[in-house]
């Protein structure tokens, strides 16, 4: 029996991209609105009480992600309706087609350009991460369930989760990308802090390295960051960033922790990667933990090629349990729907 | 009569991106190979004498790219083919779908990525440069025939033609996009330095600022950079390069002058911006010009909103001839297949 409260905002439904730009090529999305109703379900089959996500002010969100972006995700839908791209077969959705890389700058700053169909790739880093007319709606939504479950841990609960969608750990200072807009773990971390947490520690579970969170906290000693997630150094999104020697800067030298993980790793190497994360999180003394939680590690997901079982995930939360210090866990990753809300019941099953 | 020895190569029609991919989607790209042979066409009618491009070693080319953008350029196609992605339909080009902008990097580096469908992006700043199985190889003859036009102007000629397809001038040292692989103007510019001259300019004349050629040349005093061009602050690609505030750093200083014009302008706008373009580049007491010959800010033509008539090319050509140094003429831009020879020839006839 899950005896968490687990928050839900039906808003987290109207983000339906229904498809990402995959090397050129239109290709059916996996981050479809139906992973949020399969979570809700499945946690709720088990015993978790649902709550409904409440609207919580913009001070955490703004506090993690510059004004540019979140100006940006709140407007740019409508620009592209004003300028009339969605009446063209296919370009309903703003996907961006120029990108200021270092490359193309060459020192030049990446100015806001004046077009909106070159404005997307400013803040937007990848051809998979659409916007529609229900994306601001959902991920701000996605942000407030967060919220809702930080708040439920700042007034004494031992866990709370929050079924975001769309995820969010991708989602940088000041970009967008891997189908993520609004960094809700970040933005729970955040809101642990003005709470009164005076250290918070983030650990990712998610089969891919949160290089948004990482961005987020590099520099910054109060909120650590750890992450165990498939070798970017193996060919896997982000690509990047996700690598042992980034440490964090500054403040937070020290404080961020990838562990990155072979290809075809399954749950031995698994948990002793997890159990590095959360011994590195453990020496910061953390006061609450976030989970940014996604269950695409595992054998069936199409998204990763690590073979993590319900078992494997089952121990995980063992591993965040015995931290000793309450847990907001966020969901991100995990695009498998028939195992999808099981393996989320195992991990949360065990906090 | 044109007098002037025009450059060809067989070896440009082997890039045959067939499709650019734009907001999304797969849309029929204006670069076409027969944009070539209508140049080499009608440059042979008025009078042109045809040479033969010859294969040049590659030190201008490596003065003026880094290796990390030619090596990729070189062998990129067939890591693709070798990763197997030619085998899904629409994906027998290179296209990437990650981007490492500012915004994603946030102050990490640039790594090169370990799978090819990632590391196209650490290099290709847009989704509309595809690369094919005959990409490197054209890309490599335009640059042959824009040396070969530089060889015949060093050699004492007055002025020499490249018919140079690919195009180039939005190759930056590092990055390629917007159509460009190879920066031939550039080359051609390196080279007649290496030939003696002591100062050379490069007029750009193609309707989009040369953002690459800037880039290539921002830093230094030797090879200055003029262009004018449709305003990027009124929503034209490259939307992040060519405000008229950018005029050089270092040695380079006060040696690159943009002359944005408006979307509209006619012949009475656009010949006092080349005058003005001409001006610059003459109290630098250039021993060459380079011309990027672009002819893309026609009326008729499809990617730019400027409206010179052919009067106002011949017009740009008498003030190029004017400045009374040899020019070496690189062919840029312009997609309006049944007056792009015509208007080409408007040009080298002033010369």
């Amino acid at each position: 029996m899950l005896e968490l409260p687990a928050v839900w905002s039906p808003e987290c439904l109207t983000h339906a991209p229904e498809a990402e730009i995959w090397v050129g090529v239109r290709t059916p999305g996996t981050e479809v609105p139906q992973r949020a109703t399969v979570l809700r379900d499945a946690v709720a089959a088990a015993g978790a009480r649902l709550v409904a996500a409440t609207r919580h002010p913009d001070d955490a969100l703004r506090a993690v992600h510059d004004a540019g972006l979140l100006g940006h995700l709140a407007s740019v839908h409508d620009d592209w309706v004003a300028a009339g791209f969605d009446k063209d077969p296919g370009q309903d959705r703003v996907v961006p087609y120029v990108f200021p890389t270092p490359a193309m700058l060459d020192g030049l700053p990446a100015r806001d350009p004046a077009a909106v169909h070159a404005r997307a790739g400013r803040y937007c880093y990848d051809t998979m991460t659409l916007v529609g007319p229900g994306t601001w709606t959902a991920a701000r939504a996605a942000v407030d369930a967060a919220l809702t479950a930080a708040d439920l841990v700042a007034a004494g609960g031992r866990a709370a989760y929050a079924i975001c969608r769309p995820p969010g750990h991708h989602a940088t200072p000041a970009g967008y990308g891997g189908s993520c807009y609004l960094n809700n773990a970040a933005v729970a971390a955040q809101a642990l802090r003005f709470s009164g947490a005076a250290r918070v520690a983030v650990i990712d579970i998610d089969a891919h390295h949160g290089n948004g969170t990482q961005a987020i906290f590099y520099e910054r000693g109060d909120v650590t960051y750890g992450s165990v997630h498939v070798d970017p150094g193996a060919g896997w999104f982000p690509h990047y960033a996700g690598f042992a020697d980034e440490t964090g800067r500054g403040a937070g030298a020290g404080a961020n922790r990838n562990v990155p993980i072979p290809p075809g790793t399954g749950d031995a190497g698994w948990l002793e990667a997890v159990t590095e994360v959360c011994v590195a999180a453990a020496a910061h003394r953390p006061e609450a933990v976030v989970l940014s939680l996604g269950v695409d590690a595992a054998a069936g997901d199409p998204e990763s090629p690590l073979l993590v079982t319900r078992e494997g995930y089952a121990a995980t939360g063992a591993l965040i349990r015995d931290l000793g210090v309450p847990v907001v866990a966020v969901h991100e990753g995990g695009y498998h729907l028939p195992t999808l809300g099981d393996l989320t019941v195992a991990v949360l099953s065990a906090l």
